[in-house]
């Protein structure tokens, strides 16, 4: 090859042009437009010369042009084609071979299937071959109206007057082109089942009678029906490409026609769209399906937003190639031999945005990038804090804002609910609710002689909640007697009996002064200090919770060892050995024995002998007639607690699994979430009826079905003295700090986790009004006596996840996208009135087994833990590097460094765990804060870069920050930093099995 | 942009260059070699011009020229290292900033870490960049041994011998050069943990400190040490690529220099590897770190076999500039803005190997391709069919070909052996196979009225096993009595009971002839019918098997519920009301019980008073002397059923976890190696241990521990008169014919599932050489009464897939490969040794729960139904197409064959397994013939097309297959029909979450 051919190809990426000006940079730094980032772009990528590449400039040029005329106008996406030319049995016919919205589908071998959708892999060469067809080629820009016969008559007409064409020529083409056109039909399943036998005996044949014989001149009725019609947005055009081989041809004959409106071609289109391109490419014989190929790359382009815009704007030819020539330089190219070219690949669940694209050649401009680059992290700012979480310094400037700003939503709360969603989230929620009631009821119970039991706690959460989610800033909030709390009635409660104090009293007079104390923080805006909890806080404090509910739930299965003993030694051989008797003392009243089961029994006793073997009297009557039992099977339960461990472990994996099918492939997309959303309570059917079926009495739900105080001994109300000295009213406020502390950190913790970002949650949350709430509850259960409340992370998560809401309708290809939250009072409110109506459910709940519900706090537990990039990092401490996942952190920090974050926090959960469970449980909220300054701590040993990729970033730090940032912006990969603030980072997971 | 430039641009693909003849195709086909193909191919590419490009063909004939002289020499691997300039604190040194053997392994943000292999994506600009690069830069093919600094030395007085460079900038690229060059050390896992508070308490410059200040000519401790060196092949060699901003010079400096012999360059690279190529690209600082990208370019063209060769072999600048071309004519490339560029794509795991590159690229050529084409589909001839099933037409030819092939490997049976992982295989098969035995030999008791109970089986296993291990063609056959011939049995023994024949006289004749026709058949070599039995069969049969063996574990469960009721109704209350007793009748011999019992219980008898309650006798002392049990708990038994179901569910579910935790992350891969290969066996210890230390007297294994016929009444030999009538012994030929069906289609059917190209078996097997083991072992066991055995289908796989070897090392990146299969003939001889021994080791055998061993059962049949593809196509049905994996024959058959030939393949397992169920079961045999007839008869309705995807071809359709090729290959995708025969099919599945 010659030095100047050589020369000559390199010119085109490096030589200015004519007919524009070699702009430079500093000319173009005025411009903020996008024409000013792709020149900047381009001259900065050579490291030969600084001039700029014309294709770039030309095609900045165009679009910025237009972008200060209509700015904000978008484009209409495209609906792009692929025909190819069959000839079956002489006749020839145009099949769809391909089709592309965003991705790729492909006509698969058999002609009646679409491939999956992929991202189009191409060969250089046949880029470089259609560049070469439009540059020969004719081109027809902004054709009046008309039917596609006559703008193909058009474009043949203006060949034959270039002498490229004669006129027999012409007629041919005209024919060719004006063939019948197959599309390819989506057959329903059900059709495609029975027509599966018939058509396999008819033969192929027996389909193609039905296609029409000619292009059609008005849209056939498989065109209007067609149900892929629903996939694609409303007012996207078409593009057509008809690629075909010929006979008659000895050179290639190109056009690409564009219309100047939109216009609905006839049958040429699979679905009834107007079409505004038109790209057509017939020639001759060649192989290696070098027109196809061709064909594609032009559709490819298609999809490309930035040639759509040049191809809607372009006034001529050469800025038709000078967008080409843009799309070449921005292509990314696998190297042969590494890749397998026939794998398709899926498309990428996050697509860099045209946005992205743009800041990307932005990045590079050396003369304005980096001032952008630093707007753009500025603006980032603190992802973590929003806007609701600016100070005020005004007195209950927060509580005000919060509500100013939630009022408008109101109304929208209650119809927003509509939705069939809503009823699984009320059931699942409902008896998550209820089973939580029940287990801190029962401890609670336990823990104060039964001052707060079971019936306390439902009436406590069915107002505290029902009011909560009423007026609370967050309503998607789920509050409970959570685990902290209880620790301190138990704490509070034992210290009222060793004072001899009036439990209920010195209780009311705490929550007094808590209130008063909450609602000090909440004048005083002290919300904003959530702040300080980065995700290193919040997942400690995750983790712990749902260590609590993991703990508890397999507590509760172990003490059931008790309560229903299995005789591990039973021998079967002894089987007559094991006997219980009912033996009574000598001294047991015999007579009234004998008058209350007389009837019933054929004399258990011979006169006032003492009877050696009762079978007859059961084991309560025994009991209660002052009996006792003996015998070797008296103390052991059969069957029950095997039984229970089949519940438990049985509804554990059943609803791990259902869960599980709801991202597998099969069945409908919408049968799968149907069964997803509805997985708890068809596990908890489901096993009910295992139950039910078994008839084992293994233990049941039981609610109390009476409306009483669980102790006889108080009433619904607590009257604030008498019961004490009055120095205790006083006193109550030092306790009181401890328990605020605690309230504050629970409640806030919750709160934050609730309203991240990663919710999409549109109408904001309300941390002030929360916990002005709270606040003013703490009076209400104080002085009835019933348990406080606060929220509860884990039914809270499970609350918010139960109401997910995703797009249902996407392009080929593209994923479902997360929309938000269905946010709405309606659920918590009915949830909150179902637990309070629980008394008069009980014929009803009682067949739940409680091992049932057990296994379902297990998988709440399991599930929020799963939750949390904590427990991806103490994976990490098991895996190999070469074996971990390819996380966006492990990029960017060291993984030793990776490791001490971990082990730092799993230490500090180790402590909470520890405070929590010993008698030093009373300096547990303190602990809570000291997690805040331990994170602040770690900055003197990580670097603020490393731990800006682990964890959020504090706030006062912003001047330390911006040097780290200066920083990165030198040493680190710059092109992917910005990664750093996407939603869920995007992990890459790319396997060929 | 001017037109004259595009032209220019274009040049550059078609136009042919002065220096080389403008060859055309027909003047090329005389070749055979590697140029003419891709000279051919270049050449049909285009549409426009049917010259060739010179790249290509320039490339062509170098290659070409070079293929001749050394046709076999195969190039060493090339390790590429890019070493990048970094300034810190005024301090120039190198940094290793990326490396590749086939994938690129990137230093990570931190510094610290190797990113995963992946395949490399780089952007177009950054290989045109390249290009000018070499092009403009200088060139030192071929220097002479030398230390790093004198062939720099040499480099630069080149160029200032063109004027290109001056002195001062001479020396100071000299200083730069020559900075030291740190490297990514890879520290042991251990080590990074202990440093990890140290260094990050110290900062980062202690880590520094230990570096030499300068390059150091010879290599450092560290590089000798590396353990990286152990993922490098022997013989690789070394390309350096050096690149780096410097501000003392203005425009860039590149240097490419090849060594003629490759020579170790001090410390230059990270591994101490003999360099071969050494790249330098300094030059003025630019952004978007331009020199990375062209750094990285020239690496991966240094990772691509063909231009690997190219710089092997060039002799100037131009032919590197044709090697860049063709590289760049090769390239796949993603479109902008449809892929997210940061993405790391994983390496494939099936590349395309650059023989297929080739095929490729000759599939494209106009005139000489169809032929090559044509000539590789013959050599793929029938997949199905081995060497070893030719027909041989002469009388025992198939056995003496057998036995002549096998023979050279037989001592190697035995030395092949020594590995871990047969110890692994032994204990669970060996477990298997008793299992096994016991169920078999447990059934066929019951329906032999013992003649043949599990003492016989146990011996028959052992005999039988032992002598077919050493003997047959395939050794890592398990053989067992199985399924279908105790069906036979049953039928058999019945008949006999009916008609008062000796049964086992009677086996015996039928057993005699089984074995006359089997030889018949080994003579006529009828093991080529083999041929017929193809992917559907073997499918039908396999599920068959599997359905069986899941079949069998559960209702073995079920039939547990007899063995050991549960009281559903027990009520807890009426504990007392629940007992045994053990009532005699009033004639019962009481002195008796009374002188047995005296001494041990305290008078259970008063006088002759009959007891009504004794509880101090057990229940088989009770049965025993004549009374029985009376009572509401004498038949239930506690606990023990919902024990199993624990013991069998978790042996299950542990089971299949541990084998999914060999695909984990965790742990390193030998770790999990062996776990995955242990799985079975660290299950049953697990559960054993459990079911221990619960004590409940749940079923265990009882092998017989006397050596004994099962039923007294027979002995170990079978007299061949006497028992019956003269012409039974003729009589016995008619059922013979149906019995030896069945053992032909049962063994056969196995062997062909075990022979498979899959397993990838060096040593072949010996379908004749086994089957007429087979038959001379039905003499044996016919005569001496032991049950009939033949190979076990899912048990022989188990056995096959826990000898599994693949790679242990491999470069990063590469999937290990699956070498083959740990073939020999010790473990299945310790098998069936063990077995016969563990008449023996019963004391420590009585550990193991049954229930144990039916979730082993269970785990085997899921296996095994897994593996086969008719489950894939089963779970079809369930699947929409949209989320239909991208299979290969999805891509080429209609959904709607695929489901008829599913649910075609579905009806017959129906049927069979209603046949082996009922009274019909004398058909079985015929109806297994009868699914290789369905087969045939599928090609009415099927295209042999479809059927090729989805089952092999049957032999004889040999002519219609070669038109159903042709069709094929005008009218399907034929780049990828290739894949068609690959061993595994590449499913791709590329997730980014």
């Amino acid at each position: 090859m010659k030095l100047e051919e050589n020369q000559a190809f390199l010119t085109f990426h490096e030589s200015g042009s004519a007919i524009f000006d070699n702009g430079n940079c500093n000319r173009s730094e005025g411009l903020r437009s996008r024409n000013s980032i792709i020149i900047s772009q381009a001259a900065s990528r050579s490291i030969f010369s600084s001039k700029i590449s014309p294709a770039a400039e030309r095609v900045g040029f165009m679009l910025g042009e237009h972008d200060e005329e209509e700015k904000e106008e978008s484009l209409p996406r495209l609906f792009t084609q692929l025909n190819e030319l069959f000839t079956v049995n002489e006749d020839m016919e145009w099949r769809e071979t391909a089709r592309w919205i965003r991705f790729e589908e492909k006509t698969e071998d058999g002609g009646e299937r679409w491939s999956k959708p992929h991202v189009t892999t191409l060969s250089l060469h046949s880029i470089f071959e259609l560049r070469t067809c439009i540059e020969k080629g004719t081109i027809l820009l902004d054709t009046k109206k008309g039917s596609f016969k006559e703008i193909i008559e058009t474009v043949m007409n203006r060949k034959i007057a270039n002498n490229t064409l004669n006129e027999d020529e012409k007629e041919r083409i005209m024919y060719t082109l004006l063939q019948k056109h197959v599309h390819q039909p989506k057959k329903s399943r059900r059709k495609t089942m029975t027509n599966m036998i018939t058509s396999s005996c008819r033969g192929k044949k027996a389909a193609e009678k039905s296609a029409v014989v000619e292009l059609s001149e008005t849209p056939l009725k498989e065109q209007l029906k067609n149900k892929f019609r629903k996939k694609i947005p409303d007012g996207t055009e078409a593009a057509n490409i008809l690629v075909g081989e010929v006979d008659f041809l000895n050179r290639p004959f190109t056009a690409f026609i564009r219309l100047k409106e939109a216009v609905l071609l006839g049958s040429l289109t699979e679905v009834a769209l107007p079409s505004r391109f038109v790209f057509i490419l017939l020639g001759p014989k060649v192989k290696m399906k070098a027109y196809h190929e061709i064909g594609r790359a032009m559709a490819t382009l298609f999809t490309d937003e930035l040639f759509q815009k040049i191809a809607h704007k372009a006034t001529d030819k050469e800025e038709l190639i000078a967008g080409i020539d843009e799309f070449l330089d921005e292509l990314t190219v696998l190297p042969p031999g590494k890749w397998d070219p026939t794998v398709r690949i899926q498309p990428p669940k996050f697509l860099p945005s045209p946005l992205k694209r743009k800041q990307m050649l932005l990045r590079g401009s050396s003369c304005n990038g980096s001032l952008h680059h630093h707007e753009e992290k500025l603006a980032h700012g603190h992802p973590h804090v929003s806007e609701e979480l600016k100070k005020t310094g005004k007195f209950f400037g927060g509580l005000i804002k919060d509500i100013k700003r939630k009022a408008p939503w109101y109304w929208s709360d209650f119809y927003d609910a509509l939705n069939i969603q809503c009823l699984s989230a009320i059931l699942f929620i409902y008896l998550a609710t209820i089973t939580n009631s029940i287990t801190f009821g029962g401890m609670l119970g336990d823990s104060t002689d039964n001052m707060q039991g079971v019936l306390e706690n439902f009436l406590g959460t069915a107002i505290c909640g029902g009011i909560f989610c009423l007026f609370a800033g967050q309503p998607l909030t789920i509050i409970s007697s959570t685990g902290p709390v209880l620790v301190f009635e138990r704490l509070l409660f034992n210290f009222s009996k060793d004072y001899n104090f009036s439990y209920l009293e010195f209780r009311l007079w705490i929550g007094l002064w808590v209130s008063f104390y909450c609602l000090i923080l909440v004048a005083t805006n002290a919300s904003y200090l959530v702040q300080y909890f980065t995700r290193f806080t919040e997942e400690c404090f995750c983790a712990l919770i749902s260590c609590i509910f993991i703990y508890d739930a397999l507590k509760k299965m172990i003490n059931m060892t008790y309560q229903f003993p299995v005789n591990w030694d039973y021998n079967i051989n002894h089987v007559t050995q094991y006997n219980c008797k009912c033996v009574f003392p000598e001294t047991a009243n015999y007579s009234l024995v004998n008058a209350t089961l007389y009837n019933n029994s054929d004399s258990c006793f011979n006169g006032d002998i003492p009877p050696l073997n009762c079978s007859e009297i059961s084991q309560s009557e025994c009991l209660e007639f002052g009996g006792h039992l003996e015998g070797n099977s008296c103390n052991y339960v059969p069957d029950i607690f095997l039984m229970s461990i089949i519940l438990f472990c049985g509804t554990f994996l059943f609803s791990m699994s259902l869960k599980k099918f709801q991202t597998s492939r099969y069945l409908s997309a919408s049968i799968r979430k149907l069964i997803g959303d509805f997985s708890v309570i068809l596990t908890i059917l489901f096993f009910c009826g295992v139950d039910f079926l078994c008839g084992l009495e293994t233990p049941k739900l039981i609610v109390p079905n009476e409306f009483k105080p669980t102790n006889p001994t108080r009433s619904w109300f607590v009257f604030p003295f008498g019961g004490n000295p009055w120095w205790v009213c006083l006193l109550s406020g030092v306790p009181a700090i401890l328990i605020t502390i605690l309230i504050f950190m629970d409640q806030q913790i919750t709160a934050v986790i609730l309203n991240r970002k990663e919710y999409k949650l549109k109408k904001g949350g309300g941390l002030h009004l929360d916990f002005f709430c709270i606040a003013i509850l703490f009076i209400v259960t104080s002085f009835m006596g019933l348990p406080w409340f606060v929220s509860a992370t884990v039914i809270s998560i499970a609350h918010m996840n139960s109401l997910k809401m995703e797009t249902t309708t996407s392009a080929p290809g593209e994923q479902p996208k997360f929309l938000g939250i269905r946010e709405q009072r309606v659920t918590g409110l009915v949830v909150f009135i179902l637990t309070g109506a629980s008394v008069f459910l009980s014929p009803v709940l009682k067949y739940i087994p409680m091992p049932v519900l057990y296994g379902i706090f297990l998988q709440m537990g399991v599930a929020a833990l799963g939750s949390i990039q904590f427990t991806d990092r103490l994976h990490l401490l098991f895996i190999p590097p070469k074996y971990q996942p390819d996380l966006i952190y492990l990029r960017h920090v060291p993984l030793r460094r990776v490791h001490l974050f971990t082990v730092i926090q799993m230490l500090c959960l180790v402590i909470l765990w520890i405070l929590k469970s010993t008698i030093a449980a009373i300096i547990f909220p303190l602990m809570l804060l000291a997690l805040a300054v331990i994170r602040k701590a770690m900055e003197w040993f990580m670097s603020l870069h490393d731990l800006s990729w682990l964890d959020d970033i504090l706030p006062q730090s912003d001047k330390k920050e911006k040097e780290a940032e200066n920083e990165e912006t030198d040493s680190s990969d710059s092109e992917i930093s910005e990664l750093k603030y996407q939603d869920k980072m995007p992990e890459i997971n790319i396997s060929v099995n």
